[in-house]
């Protein structure tokens, strides 16, 4: 088992990576013993795990909530599930709850853990590659409103975050290669090594050897750490998280929430941000290509679909929530394992990569 | 004008009191300039100062918003309403909210602002004087759910607090003299000089003269900043600001909301906080009998109502979250301006506390 701290002064928190967590007592004992504990996971994941973890926790005698599964339940209402199904049971400030499951349950417990009674307790069991890399570090909570993904939530720190790399066996492929999209991601922005060692690596985390996603999932949140550490609300390094994001979104957003899963996006976006990188002259084409080629080996589109016109891209990005004042800034790449923030293209530039397009996918 | 900072690190705001504030434009200009802002009020406010303070605020071109008035309304819908006036207007993460109104708009407004795209700015305009006594320090904002009031929320601080004295003369007295059991509070747990003063200007004050005012308000929102400061998230100290609470809620809630007000709760909670740190030999007779004259004196209820049984009262008090595990904690007196907290109580003499009852009235 491999051990992470988030150092965040009296908010610091253990990651715990290992296979077969979800059956450590002396883990999560600690943080639970003498208080109200509850499990809150959903209708997909509970079948999978949830009676592992109960029997794990039984000294506390947890209750535990399913919740229906997907983002359309990342919602206020179905916070409120939680909210009653607290207060219905007396659970006072001091309770512990445990998120188990992906990145909505996750997200979604931690906006409830951060307001019921002004904050309590939570921990987070992620069992997606994509939480597990991704919402285990930088205290990212919330729901969506109908207007906008994510609008209402808090920053807010768990208790600790246990990381079972053994949940990832029954995580269906294509999701295992878009959580994948976000380790490549820590590679491409920060950490040259450990992008050449995904390179030979890549083969043994798609077939999900544990010692692998260990290694890779440990380095992802060592990377975020040390990135959210330094700007812990998202002023300026921290921009840099969102390589490929401006674009992802863009897609996501443009073909219906779903259809193309957020990690599928960034993919595609990130080989975007390498072309605009390459015509600006920030990055030489031999890097733009090895990012490329990587990302098709993890199995990630590598183009944005055909179509998604330049126009409608710009009208979505400029929608964004991370664009200002209508000025689109993008994360763009130096060199493989360098990333600069706030930078803004020329119109014919962004033009170009954007009419390239689907023939992005072309080698 | 009076300013005071509350001390909180980088978190520490100023409250600023005095008469005509609402039309000091320097004030709040430094705060808006470059944002966007909206005014939140609610329909019986919006009447008698919201065009004031949109002027004071036209070079922002502030938008504002007008929400139901009453405890009823202080939900997760009503809060919904907040989020999506400002998505359907982009607001972004730079925005300000301005909360203009009693408790809860400020608790509502408050709640939306720490919760709208993980936390954006707010300010504090209290028009009742338990608002501006209370709700100006402590950073406590949330929303009330079927099973409990403020039973969702989060600590969060304001940019400023603008207290105008002059909005209190539209205040109706009897929610000026329910404002007035909080700032007897304070004299009470931790200043006999402010008690000694406000046993000579609290005719001042029922007649609303505003260097009265300003002095009462300025002295306990000092007090309440001085225990806040010491025990933000509450765990020690600050208990004491709950003197007469626990015997106030159980008032309140078995009369249903609203038939007493909060301020009246407390009152003859402090009565009986009083009456019981008697029984204990805590507090002398004459101390004792000086709070319930002081009470008396600014017209609000010494005794809890004739119907309210001792059985009925424990088992209200022991259902109230500040409860641990059944046993009763009590805020009790030492002296006048000597607050004891965490005081559990012997069940006769709380019992002779409870089946005074109504008797207490008299003197």
């Amino acid at each position: 088992m491999e051990t992470l701290t988030v150092a965040l002064g009296e908010r610091s928190y253990p990651i715990y990576i290992g296979a077969g967590l979800l059956d450590r007592a002396e883990l999560l004992a600690p943080l639970c013993a003498g208080r109200q504990v509850c499990v809150i996971t959903n209708e997909v994941v509970a079948p999978l795990y949830l009676e592992r973890l109960l029997a794990t926790l039984a000294p506390s005698q947890p209750d535990h909530l399913i919740l229906p599964d997907g983002e359309a339940h990342k919602t206020l209402e179905t916070a409120s599930r939680i909210y009653d199904y607290l207060l219905e049971r007396n659970y006072s400030r001091s309770c512990v709850l445990v998120a188990l499951g992906g990145g909505v349950i996750g997200d979604m417990v931690g906006f409830a853990a951060a307001t019921y009674q002004r904050g309590v307790r939570f921990i987070q069991v992620p069992t997606t590659l994509l939480a597990q890399v991704d919402s285990s570090v930088g205290g990212k909570t919330g729901v969506n409103r109908p207007l906008g993904k994510n609008m209402v939530g808090a920053f807010y720190q768990p208790q600790a975050v246990l990381i079972d790399v053994a949940t990832l066996d029954t995580l269906p492929l294509r999701e295992l290669q878009a959580g994948l999209a976000e380790v490549l991601k820590y590679g491409f922005i920060n950490n040259r090594a450990f992008h050449d060692w995904l390179e030979t690596a890549l083969p043994a985390l798609l077939t999900r050897e544990r010692q692998a996603l260990i290694h890779a999932i440990k380095v992802s949140c060592q990377e975020k750490a040390a990135i959210v550490a330094a700007d812990e609300t998202e002023g300026g390094v921290r921009a840099t998280l969102n390589l490929g994001h401006t674009f992802g979104h863009a897609i996501e957003t443009a073909m219906g929430y779903g259809t193309w899963l957020h990690g599928e996006g960034v993919a595609a976006g990130m080989v975007m941000a390498a072309d605009l990188s390459q015509r600006l002259g920030l990055l030489d084409a031999a890097s733009a290509r090895a990012i490329k080629t990587l990302i098709a080996r993890a199995g990630l589109p590598v183009a944005p679909p055909a179509e998604l016109t330049p126009e409608r891209f710009i009208a979505l990005m400029a929608k964004d929530k991370k664009a200002e004042k209508g000025a689109i800034k993008f994360i763009l790449l130096n060199a493989i394992g360098r990333a600069v923030y706030n930078h803004t293209a020329p119109p014919e530039l962004l033009d170009a990569t954007l009419t390239a397009g689907a023939r992005l996918a072309d080698f």
